[in-house]
């Protein structure tokens, strides 16, 4: 048997591997105490979101369940590298053409179930991703509280003590905090759009990627299947010796090639838009666009960094103090946009 | 929400399908007593080729593995889908921008999930087809078992009693029983073969189609990524108006337009073959049909039909009387092919 599995026993990185790094094994396959698939599932699914802050309780939700649809993913793949080698296995038995191009066919399905083991490796990065968005709607909702709860307070004391002292030095608090939580919304306003982006960005890449690799796979399989002698012999007619040894081998080298050099430049699969489509969205960017040079607002404050590293949770916040200059006009604003936004708390 | 889920609700089919027609629900689908994953795909895996014809073993493992496989595809297909309607879920709360494109995103990944769902259904077909090998090899077993029966009874009474009438009658009966042997052998030869390439024809024409829908599916997915706008905002700072959605709208319909003329001559991914292995397998392939025509034994027998309908069981040939002319020569033959064969019965 000419096993070719040999081959990859100490790889070289991939072209696309060397343009992108790997990403860290997935965290997903590790620390599974719940056991595979089945309850841990559920379980994970319906807890998800139950405890911690209303507002990231959605988002937690989407985090549990794209962790179950990864570790089914890796079933998959281990399942189809089973596959095949029980494949290469049963076609050790027969004759040696079936036997050869069987036991190639198995190097072949091996290597997609390695394809989306690494997938899922990269699908961690967009999961990891879109976690990080749910640790900033849940570090916003704190800020979101206490403006409430001083609200309420001032509410209560105007009616049971309109003239107590305190209600000036809440009325004081509520305007910092209102101040801090404008920049907490900002903060998570800017930082969701930027990380959706990047999120799906990582998976889309990823599943191009893939997709396009197995695709590969899939056309060299193809090619084996042409050395199988398929003419029917009569009964007592011996079959040809088989001589295609050579260049079964030189078919999954022609595979292992193409995939070692595939780059994502390289994507042949192309999502073209219709005319329609592109002059909608390029009217949507120029009115983006347009409308950002009309109300020129970036010379207000300091642009954000927009990267986690500079987040900071909103009461360690440097314009936590003396955030309340200017205040009647911020304050219409603030109540504008929470009314806008009354939804989000439902 | 212009939710464009309602544009599926009444599909026309896909020009791939009409190319060719889809296949019926995988088998898989149904009928899961032993509940989803789990302790099921254990039992299984273990079970099989624990009963049945020692010679259809192997393949019978391999059938029930690839159930298994099938299984957790599905089950990956299902969890995509309950993540793409979570995603959706998230995103209504978000702003405007933010809340139509993960909508949409959640059509898209509703959609890969719909496909991998539909993936299943055609690689049934290849598990279907590797089963109809699993069904001749189990029927030959017995013709196998007679023949051995009888070579060791005449073996018996040769010892015990030399001049025993009933070894000339055993003898013919062996000669017969190899006649049936060598046409059985036949046929398992020529369905293996024609069926072995059927089976992965199908599983790579569907996983090719599968591969370049979903890489199509994730580049629409990134034009979509452009509609958010991520340029940062300072605190107190709304964003503009969101004028998307008919941009939004635009690009699933183009995604769905692609998906829909998709046929598999328009694949764009080639897994072309080095210089090397084109020489090299069409040396075998004319090697293949000179020694054909060097060794036509052609117009000895009728050439089996091939397909599983003029299949007969090895009992019910119309052949098995009459097949003892011209014995001496193929009786060596006979002897000859058993003995390369010997490691299959192992």
């Amino acid at each position: 048997m000419h096993r070719t599995y040999s081959m990859r026993q100490s790889r070289v990185p991939t072209a696309s591997q060397v343009e992108s790094p790997p990403p860290p094994l997935s965290t997903t396959k590790t620390g599974r105490w719940l056991g595979k698939g089945g309850i841990g599932h559920a379980f994970r699914k319906n807890a998800a979101g139950a405890f911690g802050p209303d507002l990231a309780k959605k988002l937690s939700q989407l985090v549990k369940m794209e962790k179950n649809a990864m570790r089914s993913m890796e079933l998959v793949a281990r399942e189809r590298m089973e596959v095949a080698q029980q494949l290469s296995i049963w076609g050790e038995a027969c004759d040696e053409d079936v036997s050869d191009v069987t036991d190639k066919l198995g190097v072949l399905i091996y290597e997609i179930g390695e394809l989306e083991d690494m997938f899922v490796d990269r699908y961690d990065q967009y999961r990891v991703t879109i976690k990080s968005i749910r640790n900033i709607e849940a570090s916003v909702q704190p800020s979101r509280d206490r403006k409430q709860k001083i609200t309420d307070e001032i509410a209560k004391l105007k009616y049971k003590d309109p003239n107590s002292p305190r209600i000036v030095v809440l009325e004081q608090e509520l305007v910092r905090a209102e101040a801090e939580s404008l920049v907490a919304e900002a903060q998570l306003s800017n930082i969701t759009r930027e990380k959706v982006k990047a999120a799906f960005q990582y998976q889309f890449d990823a599943l191009r990627e893939h997709c396009e690799k197995v695709a590969i796979v899939a056309g060299y399989g193809k090619h084996l299947l042409d050395l199988i002698d398929d003419a029917p012999v009569t009964p007592g007619e011996t079959r040809n010796a088989y001589d295609g040894y050579d260049a079964s081998k030189a078919i999954i080298q022609d595979c292992e090639d193409a995939l070692t050099n595939w780059v994502s430049s390289k994507a042949v699969v192309k999502s073209s838009l219709s005319q329609r489509s592109r002059t909608l969205s390029q009217r949507h960017r120029s009115n983006l666009s347009k409308n950002r040079e009309g109300v020129d607002l970036s010379g207000q404050d300091q642009p954000l960094a927009g990267d986690r590293d500079s987040w900071l949770p909103a009461d360690q916040h440097p314009s936590y103090e003396d955030g309340d200059d200017g205040v009647s006009t911020i304050e219409g604003e603030i109540r504008g946009r929470e009314e806008e936004r009354e939804p989000i708390a439902a």
